[in-house]
């Protein structure tokens, strides 16, 4: 048996890169081989026991590769051809599917968290040599030769994660925004919020590394919360409240801040994956009462939807490789768990190639 | 100077019909004789000291009259016209108007709770002989021959709220939805998401009367939650949630129960005024994480909006009348807050007359 | 080799009932066992020679039938169910699937007329004892014991259509809509927008026996227009146009008096499919410049949609074995394209069993 | 009685820079003495009597200027204040505007060209020392000290309308667009197309410099119509049609090609004004069946819109100034015609300015 080398969760705190089989293909399915992932912050949370999966699970959900074998009935592609496939892998046939909610992919009953997310999730993940991509026809994505790999590897999850809370909160030509959090899926926020005619786009982060590289991408004002009262100046720099407020990070604070910073009328586009009950203050959803709008996005996937990041890339509209600060081999990546887990060294996004 | 009979707020638990000075005419303005109107739950709010108003104020806001006189700039009307105002009344020319957002008139500073709404909250209300309508040329809508006073008089409130509750969740043909509370502002829900096209309406509340009713305002299938449990019965029937859960009492129960009861991707339309803190469970949150909305909406106003709620009693698709339980005059317009205070005798409505 | 009697067009005004071999299925692929099926319009032109298709095809796309066989890899049906099935049948896993046009699947580069429609156009058809369905897993919808073969066979392609006229058209409640032409789409067209919430339908035709029965299926006004000046009356009658002007018949003239009978800003739902250049005259179109929209809608397949149909059905709203007037064998079914396209007899729509 | 100097159109190819009576204000009304307009392709139309206006009107519909008095009702600004208007002034409270469509003001009965325009078409326009304003309260937007009168000009009519172009046709991230024809308003919808997320923007014009400009506004590819097959070019580039083409002309030629252009399923969005009878060849409008969606633009005005542009211009995102290629004074404007009429010497704008 063909063996690759992988990186496993085995518990708690416990991920070993280890040797284990190759996988071989399936009708319908890709076999890539791997040539540029990276570590997410849901990896952490996996890792620190706070999201479950299974031990013996391998992580992570953001491939670029190379095909390297093509299941029954995978039609349009060649062995070498290079692409992208995103976090997120919906099959296109199922009720979800089909009614405009891939995402969601797979989901009859309500009740499972996360959608349709599988890589690292509900099957072996991409921070390996190898990987097995199901629904391959509707998830891989050519990328083409103008582009990196390092270049596209974040459209699988950030990116589309970011540019899907501008998206969804239906952002127009004019719009005053305000983005909590500055983070990787912030940042990409706040680009897509560009990306999308908003004019007066305000960034809040209490780490200036991360308010600088926002105002690189594109922020107009940026806000440092240690500083100054955020709802107040938001306030006042639009005359009574944004028209989208965008929530990056997960707590009670921002979504609440969120909440008190909107024009009546207005949208909170939430992204942040909160733990424990969340609150919404009466006097905070009493202002304006009526006409809000609280809209949540999970990561959209899918080889349409990768094709139109790449696009993105490629025009030169945003370079998401600004957002790789930090590179290492599979056999490293724990050093890059280590790195990104401690939030130091500025450290933004990991790279990991083979 | 002339007076008119009024329902005059003086302080908790105390309204009194009396003598006042009847209004004159400024500009843009026009002066209406009432011949209907009625109690809102929100009229209890402000006699039970809930929703604070200045005392002195004529309360009441869904009124039906004739015009009497009209101020200078009103066009295309004639003293004598039978007309319905919103409960909300637009001035149409402020930022909130223009920009599609007219149930926030006139906030420019998202700090006032309850949007633009006037009558009976922040000038003299339809409780009266007399009604003074700011912003005449965007809110006088006409009332056909055809229809009574009091086939109109619910429009003004709890129909375009209720009917706005099911166009805020953009129900679809084919639809599941769920209705919370079959109160007069839930089975306009009801009857909303029925003319919408929702194929499955699941109506809920713990009244048999208000339930039986709910059937005959076109709900597919009634639950009393002192009976079963509804949620699971809502999975059950709708093999994994509903489209659209609208929220139409304000309690933190029906909230939950309403994310609960969503499949992935899910709108919940809230049109309950809560009171305290509104907590999101993350568990309910999480399921299906990703791609739910929450939509809340203020009781549409404006000319046009009653035009088409008209149209809507004209073709006989829907009688509010129905909901009528009760009459009274302005003199006993008392009794009439206890009868419909006390949730007794069947009460849903109750319709003023002079 | 096994064989089945079919439908096959062999030439213009030459179709046969022969013996063909009876199809295997591949992977992805289902067979069924035809119960109920229909002929259209569309196969009128082919078989006319109006629209081209390759002699020895078999006809037909409205399908109802019980699964014979499934092949590898489609998932969560047993042999013996009952499903309908859309007469377009969208893949769900290419750009045009992914990006929200199912039913232009299959089309990367814009030059083939009628978009995703397969069956008895590019593939062999439904008038047959057995089908082959293609993207199984997309296209399978299980219909409920309660309704019969009969009442959901038109939901495949006529009323698919119909209510995706209303549905394009973006009908709200209040709206007054025009219908002009009440053949079975028409009539569809029809119910669709009374599912929606229109409130003045007015429908339009020159046979008295379909505005009766376009008054059955929820018209408020009907006009002949061998009797009146339907612009004329339609402006009249809503006081200056229609919101939305749906065309079910496919000529220059409706096209063009659906144009005239608009309100500005309105919208016209075009549903027919037009032979020859289409005129758009200045003074029609400038009526109002601007913000006009002209929408087409391809008759959208899919399980989800047909789930979504089915339950139109199931729920009473709407029985669309009203519109069948005549039933024949299979073996007949040339004495049914006869009564068809004579439109003699009062035919609407001729059922088709084994 | 108080004159001012105004450009008056007496006849065809008779302006006259002549002294007239200075207007005065009343009730919601506001003069502002003008400070900056230009000339529009269509004063053009009217000078040359392809668009009909009563012989005595002063003509121009793009104003700049200080607010000089204010009539009873219109509150919220002072006597000096810097404003913006748009080429057209909806009132706010009619019909047209309470549903949406603004630009339709004031039209009750479809049968009047050009909806809610009035400056230079129903009443006296912007060419002149001076200009009554209708509808002030819903019409005036401060402009920001930080900018000029020639950087907000150019919003009243065609950067709304052009950025409009691109809205209505719904652009999102990742789409590829083409814009037929690159003069002012064609180059406004190139820059709207980019503030929207386009990532493939295909400019078509046969002068050189105004590609050029096209470049430098954020067109990705120029194609001249004059070197190539501009509609075999287009489907080469994006692989198979557009998203959306703007057609910013009037021509049967631009507009045909842009359907030819379209990706199955996608937008025409439609700027021009045509003469005669405009055609829809069967087998363009054939590619791809159904789905299409054919939208027409008329100029968004209202203080809302004018102050979401100013906004673009404040931001640094669009500096409309550079369009400007020629001044003339008021007393000059003849001159300023015969430049734009001929459009020689690489005009685009023309400033006109006391």
């Amino acid at each position: 048996m063909k063996t690759m080398l992988a990186n496993v969760f085995h518990g708690i705190n416990d991920i070993r890169v280890e040797s284990v089989p190759k996988p071989t293909v399936g009708p319908g399915e890709a076999l890539l081989r791997i040539t540029a992932t990276t570590i997410c912050g849901t990896d952490l949370h996996i890792v620190r026991g706070e999201y479950p999966v299974k031990p013996g699970l391998i992580i992570g959900h953001e491939p670029v590769g190379v095909i390297e074998e093509l299941g029954a009935g995978v039609t349009g592609y060649n062995i070498g051809d290079r692409v992208l496939v995103g976090a997120i892998t919906p099959c296109g046939q199922c009720r979800a599917c089909l009614s405009g909610k891939p995402s969601q992919c797979g989901h009859g009953h309500g009740c499972q968290a996360m959608g349709g997310w599988r890589f690292g999730n509900t099957i072996n993940g991409a921070q390996a040599e190898y990987l097995l991509v199901p629904y391959a026809q509707a998830n891989l994505a050519k990328i083409p030769d103008e582009v990196t790999d390092e270049q596209v590897v974040l459209l699988a999850d950030i990116a589309s994660t970011g540019f899907g809370g501008a998206e969804s909160g239906n952002i127009k030509i004019g719009d005053a925004v305000v983005v909590f959090a500055q983070g990787p899926i912030g940042l990409c926020a706040t680009v897509g919020a560009k990306l999308m005619g908003a004019t007066m786009i305000i960034a809040v982060d209490g780490d200036e590394n991360r308010l600088k590289m926002s105002r690189q991408m594109g922020a107009d004002v940026t806000l440092n919360f240690r500083e100054c009262n955020v709802v107040e100046e938001v306030l006042k720099l639009t005359g009574g409240g944004v028209d989208v407020a965008i929530e990056a990070l997960g707590t009670q604070e921002t979504f609440e801040a969120c909440l008190r910073c909107l024009r009546p009328g207005g949208t909170l586009s939430s992204l942040g994956v909160y733990s424990g009950k969340l609150q919404i203050p009466y006097e905070a959803y009493a202002a304006g009462l009526g006409d809000h709008r609280i809209v949540t996005t999970l990561c959209p996937g899918g080889k349409e939807r990768m094709r139109r990041l790449i696009n993105v890339v490629q025009s030169g509209r945003f370079d998401p490789a600004m957002l790789v600060t930090h590179r290492f081999s599979l056999a490293d990546i724990k050093q890059g768990y280590e790195v990104f887990g401690s939030r130091s060294e500025g450290v933004l996004k990991v790279l990991i190639t083979p």
